[in-house]
């Protein structure tokens, strides 16, 4: 029971262990987009939404959306929801518990017998997830008209994106920017454990981080490791431990402050890996993540000079940081910030605000309306792992917050909030 | 031209560009023990020894000897050599000079129509790199009497090292340690830079240092990169990177004496590997040789402490470093010494002692005869790859210093030394 709720979280219980079923065989939780068992969910949830009183179709960019239809149509449409798509051997929520509430959200509003103004849509986006064709976020780029042209032409396994999209229903063709949506809200497991640790209920999320990747090259030589003396080496790996050190040296300086900041050696590489050869080469690549775009730059500046000096110490060649892709914050709107803290006090869920260091649907929304995401805890923080957690409750209170959210917004965009 | 020295440097070159012609098709210079270009590069060097006066056979454990009879065999036997198997893409010297240069001493002798005491012969050890069969010196092992009797049943394709013995004319089923031998020589190009650094042409090898292999696991946590705040990661790379550091300063202390010393992390593997997550576990395989096997006991001493210390200081789980292999260090024999310094300085040829770090068959001889070995420069210390340099001139020199070290020898050798 959610306290003054018609929430209930016994049907999010249900819908959740009943979308883990579908799976693929022996491998729990598969359902990677474009598959056959990702379709098989895709029945399952449109027989879900058609039961909680919506109208489902594929649009053009391959989502499924459920639509309850407003009392005043024409003021436009409210979007709730999130990615039922999971990553190979991932988990039951991340997605999931979003579609899974927006869909709660809904079911509550009938037996409440309230009908919305606006028509309300509820979206299960294709491909959050880095999908077979080595993209996310298929579904909300094509919704945001910000899918590049090119990506259709992709081709894994002997199939274009092109031809997955129309496999799901969509039409590829078809340009499928909305203009009419005034709000999206989304509802995700944190994937961090900032929530768990300081035992709040709903993170509140300001913005999403930017993701700038960017790699290094050092370039030492391979010496015989029992033949050269040691101040008579190039050695890549020792070259390169000072800087994965100094990376992480940076990083926690800038995340010292209230926004967010983070940056990982998530790859790196080591030639020839040979058991007597001093290392000659290694290929580091670095994830780094910003709530404000003036941190990025400041790491990517201070970067640059660190590598530079640590190259001058050791004497090894280390190529300047290359960018190998760089996306911006994306700040997510002030009024629906203010309508999500407003739910939160009124469904009585201990929040905080804070920003999103992992990309979302939400982020591409964000172009084309105002748009907002609320965070719940999920266990230790971990995700993309069958191990993944985040309690009914949890999922429930966040739900109690979209409905909140919901009614007010029901009434607000109508003032031109 | 050595000055006045028999030995003629246009043969040294005229051989080693003969073996070197001898090698896979296309890939120079790959002539690994037991295959067919082996046996080609092997027939050739039997012919040359044939034509240099000796008798050649292969002996039980496979290695290819010349045998020039002394005036009285009875002494026992002196014996010169080295190996003419090549790692894959490996060079034209690595072995193969001190080969080379030990026929030339044979050639020499006979021209200046000197017929020694003892009984000289040469040796070209089979598999002294590391073979299909994942090991190595399985010729100066087997003539030691050390090859491990379940060395015999390895496989690789298809092959065990006991059939490929058999396939090179060997007999692997008979005890093939010798007792005959006096003294063993091998000349071998330095596979370091030191001789090339100060300028000199021959080091007189003290010892060959030992090799103990470490493994290190570091086991972090795999956090979502963009989600995990800084502060609460258990990052297994920079965990790693501060052992590869403290490895690093280490053997720096360690290699400030006057003996040699030298530790490298030459196997870096880390999981999962992947851009978005903070790296979860990350293994480490030291390699350290030391001339002073108490140099080798305090390093492996002092890593277990500083290992323990980072683990401390990162909060991140890392193994008890784990002993994969442990060689100890071989002295060479005094005696030898001497006379290759005598040798050295009759030759005109600027020496010093040094250590070997790298692994010889001339270890696996020290365990049944008095042995002893000469480093000749290679240019920038590279070996292992077609780029392995050595001037013809100073095998050649090499050469004239093992002349007078044999001539001196079967001289010595009778006075008990």
């Amino acid at each position: 029971m959610i306290h003054n709720s018609p929430i209930r979280p016994e049907r999010i219980g249900d819908d959740i262990d009943a979308l883990a079923a579908i799976t693929e065989p022996d491998r729990p939780y598969t359902r990677r987009a474009f598959t056959p068992t990702f379709l098989a969910g895709r029945r399952w949830l449109a027989q879900a939404m058609q039961q909680a009183g919506a109208q489902t179709r594929i649009d053009a960019a391959g989502n499924l959306i459920g639509t309850i239809t407003g009392q005043r149509p024409e003021l436009g449409t409210i979007m709730l929801g999130s990615h039922s798509d999971t990553v190979p051997d991932g988990g039951r929520f991340d997605g999931i518990a979003g579609v899974v509430a927006a869909l709660e959200v809904v079911r509550a509003l009938r037996e409440q017998e309230i009908r919305l103004d606006h028509t309300l849509e509820l979206v299960d986006f294709v491909a959050e997830e880095v999908s077979i064709f080595g993209v996310s976020c298929i579904g909300s780029r094509g919704m945001s008209g910000t899918r590049p042209a090119e990506w259709l032409t992709r081709a894994s396994d002997g199939l274009t994106l092109e031809q997955a999209i129309l496999g799901v229903g969509g039409d590829p063709r078809c340009e499928g920017r909305r203009d009419d949506i005034l709000a999206f809200l989304e509802l995700h497991i944190e994937q961090g454990p900032v929530l768990q640790d300081h035992k709040l209920d709903v993170g509140v999320v300001t913005a999403i981080a930017g993701i700038t990747r960017i790699e290094i090259l050092v370039e030492g030589r391979a010496d015989h490791a029992g033949t050269t003396p040691m101040g008579l080496r190039k050695d890549a790996l020792t070259t390169a431990a000072w800087i994965a050190l100094g990376v992480e040296e940076l990083a926690k300086a800038l995340a010292s402050g209230d926004e967010h900041f983070a940056a990982t050696v998530g790859e790196f590489e080591m030639l020839p890996n040979a058991a007597n050869v001093v290392p000659a080469r290694v290929r580091m690549l670095i994830d780094a993540r910003a709530e404000l775009r003036q941190d990025m730059e400041r790491f990517i500046d201070e970067l640059g000079k660190g590598v530079a000096a640590i190259g001058e110490k050791t004497g090894v060649s280390i190529s300047e940081p290359r960018i190998v892709s760089d996306n911006p914050p994306t700040p997510l709107d002030a009024d629906l910030l203010g309508a999500l803290d407003g739910a939160c006090e009124a469904a009585g869920a201990r929040h905080r605000r804070m920003a999103s260091g992992a990309g979302h649907d939400t982020a591409w929304m964000a172009r084309i309306t105002k748009a907002a995401m609320i965070f719940v805890p999920c266990k230790d923080g971990r995700s993309h792992t069958p191990d993944e957690y985040a309690t009914t409750h949890d999922i429930a209170l966040g739900a109690a917050v979209l409905l909140d959210a919901v009614k007010a917004l029901d009434i607000k965009l109508q003032e031109n909030i």
